[in-house]
């Protein structure tokens, strides 16, 4: 992808990634996107809000309730922008100043666009098969009031970046060995899932949830 | 604290939680969060990172090397706008349309002051205590050079929303009770600490990651 003024590193230029791939596997690894448009009143200011989201080739899907005033503002031709953060593990160098994080971080911008009527069930069922896979066909489809109260948005992947640290502890200069130094690794891991009071018995816990926490549990990253 | 028309919630107003003891929560049950500042060119945009963090009674610190454009950006005098998000579970309603998460999300908006150097090593210790309890007795302290290389930014709680769900499923509308509902749930969770290559045999992991791991492993949230 194309490297602009905005998305060019000052520094740490060796941790810039370029290629679609990375990109997708950051917006792929997460669930939620902290989504940022600026509002002048008060004073000029950026609203941050973690906003569910999923990718669709290449294009980030965002979606909340027409109600929402994020999305509402987002959908109204600024540019936005998407920040996807998977933090890796804790980085325990032999100074505090050494140690740091792995993580894998885009950040995309773009004007965004609402996705129209007539592909907003299409729209949804992606975002439904990333955030609960498996959820959609166990449930009954969307009605057109459902719809038409859901905005979701189009976020092209034009004007991105990527950045990973994925290594273990190094210091500047030479340190006592005495003192270790490593990786304590991070994930995202799921619990047992909880069935709601009114559930009656019998009411087994279905496969999108079952299998859903064996996905979530494989984001086990590889060493970083 | 006190709701200004920034931090009033346009919508879901039941989930604004305005009580200091749930913001201290969110914010210390993570390890970064995104800060924003606003970039007028080539469009006003928002330029959203995440940047380790931790909470200091009323405020939050922020750091970073003293080379890095959002951190100078945040220095300047700007509004910033920092939001620290926890993921506690995916809600699985017996509809998509009311499917949700529980989460627990945090947005600060202030003007952060420039750490001054006579207390930046106890702002460095508050940082590492929150990001690696128990590290900073087991390495030597930080140099003058290290000191001058970070830059620490304070930013007061004055200005603040909180909002938390946190709760089981529930449906606008009676629904199919043959389809199961209820909540994932979701926390950071540590795997096994992994020894840097350059660590000598028989220097053993140290208490702080494997009491830190633990208490990572402790943010598993109650019910939400």
């Amino acid at each position: 992808m194309q490297v602009t003024d905005r998305t060019r590193f000052t520094r740490y230029g060796h941790r810039q990634v370029t290629d679609r791939a990375a990109l997708h596997d950051v917006l792929d690894s997460a669930l939620v996107a902290h989504v940022a448009v600026v509002r002048e009143a008060p004073t000029p200011a950026a609203v941050v809000l973690p906003i569910a989201s999923a990718r669709d080739g290449e294009s980030l899907l965002l979606h909340g309730s027409t109600g929402g005033g994020l999305l509402r503002a987002a959908a109204a031709g600024q540019t936005v922008t998407a920040t996807v953060t998977v933090l890796d593990g804790v980085v325990y160098a032999r100074t505090v100043f050494d140690s740091s994080m792995n993580y894998r971080c885009a950040v995309v911008y773009g004007v965004p666009t609402v996705v129209p009527d007539e592909e907003k069930e299409e729209a949804l069922r992606v975002l439904s098969e990333h955030l609960m896979p498996g959820r959609w066909d166990e449930v009954r489809p969307p009605t057109r009031r459902e719809l038409a109260a859901t905005l979701v948005l189009r976020l092209p992947l034009e004007e991105a970046s990527v950045k990973v640290r994925a290594a273990g502890a190094s210091e500047d200069e030479a340190e006592d060995d005495a003192v270790w130094a490593g990786v304590l690794p991070l994930h995202t891991a799921v619990g047992a899932p909880r069935t709601g009071d009114d559930v009656p018995a019998g009411v087994e816990v279905p496969p999108s949830v079952t299998s859903g926490a064996h996905r979530l549990a494989g984001w086990v990253p590889p060493y970083r």
